[in-house]
């Protein structure tokens, strides 16, 4: 299938994620964990969000999160979120199935959380007919494309703390935030009080990994144990770990994650220069990252579907989204807007 | 870490199935299984098993088997199984807390269920205060390295539909099984009423992936809901697909897994042949897969640990477990018996 | 403590009952149901809503519901229900810890769905990555006072049929809403196209009992083994069964259930009339249970609050709910009318 | 139906018990717990088990274990019990679905597990594959009808501890025990490092009411909520109180605990000073509380099943089980015993 706009996980994987994995495929190594590929990428995680830092290496987004909301939960406990969170409305219900917990869900005008907001849900304390709010999950960045501030997310996590509440962050796309924001994963999380992190891997340039980083040590008792009921705990785990070594080890004047993340979020701005001079296409969020949300009209966007994938957003009001990813091209850019001119010129 | 006997796992993958991704790491592909890797390893399944089956990559063998006990039992449920079997053992209680059903296990000689076994859990149907035995679960080749016929397996699928039950196997070796027994994977499961699957990859030579596979199609309501939910759902699976096509294409005269099965028990057997002629080494069962279990002195197997890795299974009755994979040479086993000698002469 | 107008749990046992249970309380009996009294009282409710009507008897509201849920719905599966639902708000998440499933809230004017309100719910079927849509559950009479006609009730049964859902009816009010409407219980629920019932009794004399009643006998399989897994089985049901004996029979004129719930919605009326002439008070739904929601000025409701008990409903917009019982008497009315006033003229 | 031996809650409720309930039942209480009757009810509990027990009342033995275990466990842990424990064999596998953890069962010769047999499962521990041994639990009176001593829980509470876990007992028939045994409660449980304890009532003349009472303050965290989220919350909980209170009070010389119990046991004494006088009648356990176990001709027991009802316990081995109730009176044992006596010398 020729590349498209569908989604940054339709990309396939980096080939410096392919060497590692293929140069870590040498000899034996213990299962689960126990081998030196797993230590190296544990201690350059540790380097990357302070020394107390905790990795779980998961297989996928789902699997981060729901462990991290079990390391914050038990079943009477509730997560704040907003309504278009990935745990909310994409999982299938699996924090409700394996954590047994429930998610509050919040409307919100961007897909921002804001501390006003969160403290529509802050009641019921101590009132057992109430699942009792325990944690604050965010997406960095989110699911429409925009971002927290720093500023923002330690607002988050101070009125999380005030609360005994914990702050968690989804970061599928952490490094197009980080790249957005121009600054460094732990300035993003750790010094900004969050409890812990879904990192994100498999949809900038991994085969298939994320990672569930625990930052508040608070939180990390006997969650080995729950990983592996869970079904997460993948057994050739060096080759997990390769990938996370290759992806955050500097290279070429940089890590890869940001080399991957600063061209697609370029894509997503040439993607955007290009589309907001079309007359009749409207971009609906600002566009911060590798996504772009645009509102046209339905023949329009049914017709382009022909030509390349992508998603609706919202199929009433007519958005559809549009991702880069690491390996889109200015050319497919380009190519992509001439035929969208040439449909709205028909 | 040099090349051991301590499991399956701990071997890399076979440079066909890493070929194989790198061939498929072109362009874009949908993602979540609406690819034509998938779809061409799905009709490799159906060749393989029949025309109904229905094959649900996950990504470990935690995954297989909770999934298919999920697609056969509800939590008032009970899976009849022996007290070796992997799900009772070694999934951290998986089952349990995901599928929330009662697993009966029952003693056995050699890890292999019989009729007369099952039926002594058969008992308390229609009693509310009794979990309800729905299914039987058996793994093909054993946890102990024994193997079961499929006259064998077909009494056992008999017995379970007999009582409106149904029969698993978890073949996290089912390819060291087939070539043991010389037979296809079809006879050995669809063809002796074997309702679902759990089709091991990674023990033999995959980097990571198993399959769920439904034979029984009333087994089949949506179970890939609940495979997402419980995060099993691989984004790029396409990769996932590729490595199972590798596997199951023939190539080189055969298809990978038997190539590679038949090596690893090949090597099993030379073991077992050279260690069976040691003094003092006590070989527990028959040798019919790639793993031999033998009894000798603590002092001998502690220090043959120090060069190199393997499990004890037993430590009170001083039993360890050897185990060869697809990458293990006879130079490897050589060597190991001459260390073993060494020792023993000491 | 003196009668209050906190909730209709606070008042006791219906004389009725009470003597039904001491007279059931002779010789032996079976436990967990086989037993006379449950025998002749499951033929009541078969009565009451139609033959295919199949009762479990449970020990309270949550029980009754949850079980019901579960009858309905697997884990991947929503329910569709308003946001002041009390599966939603009052549970502490029982459905999601016990059944793992997903509730789709939505806001209401007046705590009661519409078809065009369930129906901004109604999609992703299909679509693994969402929960599917499985139930839509109501509440009669809501917890906000106000009642379904039979013909909304009818709407939404033929929603969710079309849709392959099912609709259930939380009826721990059930007996109020039969009396204001007029009409039976069968009329309301079965007639109508309900497909499963949580039917009180707590609220309305009981000692304590709910009954899940599953109208639709394709949700019955296997539940009774549920309700025991649950915690939801009583041994001695027969005093349970009792119970609702005295309840549902004719007895006086009436059966019990209908006197009692009279009575406590004329109680209502009765403070409604009395209330809404009072200056400065405002009565916020159409009252036509037992209910009355009225928004004051907060350091009148917390002065009344010294002398009755009762519950603010919405601290932040000053309405507090005052419920009637059964054994609410004209004098109470009178005099915590009086005691208003008192407040207000101050 | 006439007085048998099926089950101790097969009788009905205590007149005490009654006339409680009837007492109770004036004016308002507040729901939940939040009265008077229950708030004098926890303090005699507090002096019953020590100043530092919580109660919480529940409405069965499932509800009582379940939230026990949920106390102590996660669902990764394990609870170490007798392969015929209650929690093993006749909860339809409720710990299963609702803690999500695993039973690591015991064979046992009289329904006692030693520290010796507890330690056959202690292992694993620190390995993620392996459920983690959480908590012991141990029935007094077992379902046997045997009974530990106070040194032999204090030996499983000090094992327990050394492994830092717990100890728990379902005391479903806790009272039977503290008669035969001539001790205290807390003798019996605190006193000996009992961590918590399922305290019964309904087998031994409640309406329905049982306890969770948590004797070590380290396990009593938030577990209110829980409680409410499994459906074990009263809401006119006044009446459960007021039969604990019924239940606990010195009256008429001794607690009604007390009397009850003593009577049941004596009858079973009756019952097993007869019978072991009957050529043909083989008693297999010591009769230490309000149950006999006998081997008799299966022609004879299912003849005698005729007049009586009675469970078989065994049905291959010919064992059948007898139980004494509070109401269980001389004349029934005699009248029995004839009717056995007829049947044997027929």
């Amino acid at each position: 299938m020729k590349r498209g706009f569908g989604s940054d996980n339709h990309s396939g994987i980096s080939p410096e994620v392919l060497k590692a994995i293929a140069d870590a495929n040498v000899d034996h190594a213990l299962a689960y964990g126990d081998d030196e590929y797993c230590a190296r990428t544990a201690e350059l995680f540790k380097n990357t969000f302070g020394q107390q830092a905790e990795v779980y290496f998961v297989f996928n987004g789902t699997g981060a999160n729901v462990l991290n909301i079990d390391a914050m939960c038990r079943s009477h406990h509730a997560v704040v979120c907003a309504d278009t969170a990935h745990i909310n409305v994409d999982e299938c219900g699996a924090p409700q199935r394996i954590v047994g917990c429930r998610l509050l869900t919040v409307a919100t005008p961007d897909g921002k959380l804001t501390p006003d907001l969160v403290r529509t849900q802050l009641h019921g304390f101590g009132f057992e007919h109430h699942s009792q709010p325990r944690a604050i999950s965010i997406t960095q960045s989110t699911e429409l494309g925009t971002l927290y501030t720093l500023d923002e997310i330690r607002a988050l996590a101070d009125l999380a703390h005030s609360y005994n509440m914990y702050l968690h962050v989804d970061g599928a796309r952490l490094a197009n935030a980080a790249v957005a924001l121009n600054c460094s994963f732990r300035e993003m999380t750790t010094d900004c009080g969050v409890d812990c992190l879904s990192f994100g891997g498999t949809k900038n340039g991994l085969l298939m990994g994320e990672a569930a980083v625990i930052l508040n040590p608070a939180l990390d008792a006997e969650l080995k144990y729950r990983r592996k009921q869970m079904g997460q705990l993948c057994s050739k785990m060096r080759f997990m770990a390769a990938q996370f070594e290759a992806y955050l080890v500097e290279n070429n004047g940089a890590p890869l994650w940001r080399r991957n993340a600063e061209h697609s979020n370029r894509m997503a701005q040439l993607l955007y220069d290009e589309v907001r001079k079309v007359d009749g296409v409207r971009v609906m969020y600002p566009v911060q990252v590798n996504s772009v949300f645009v509102q046209l009209p339905r023949d329009i966007w049914t017709a382009l579907q022909q030509e390349y994938f992508f998603y609706d957003w919202d199929e009433d009001a007519n958005v559809v989204r549009w991702m880069c990813s690491f390996d889109t091209t200015e050319d497919d850019i380009l190519n992509f807007v001439a035929a969208l001119k040439k449909l709205m010129n028909k």
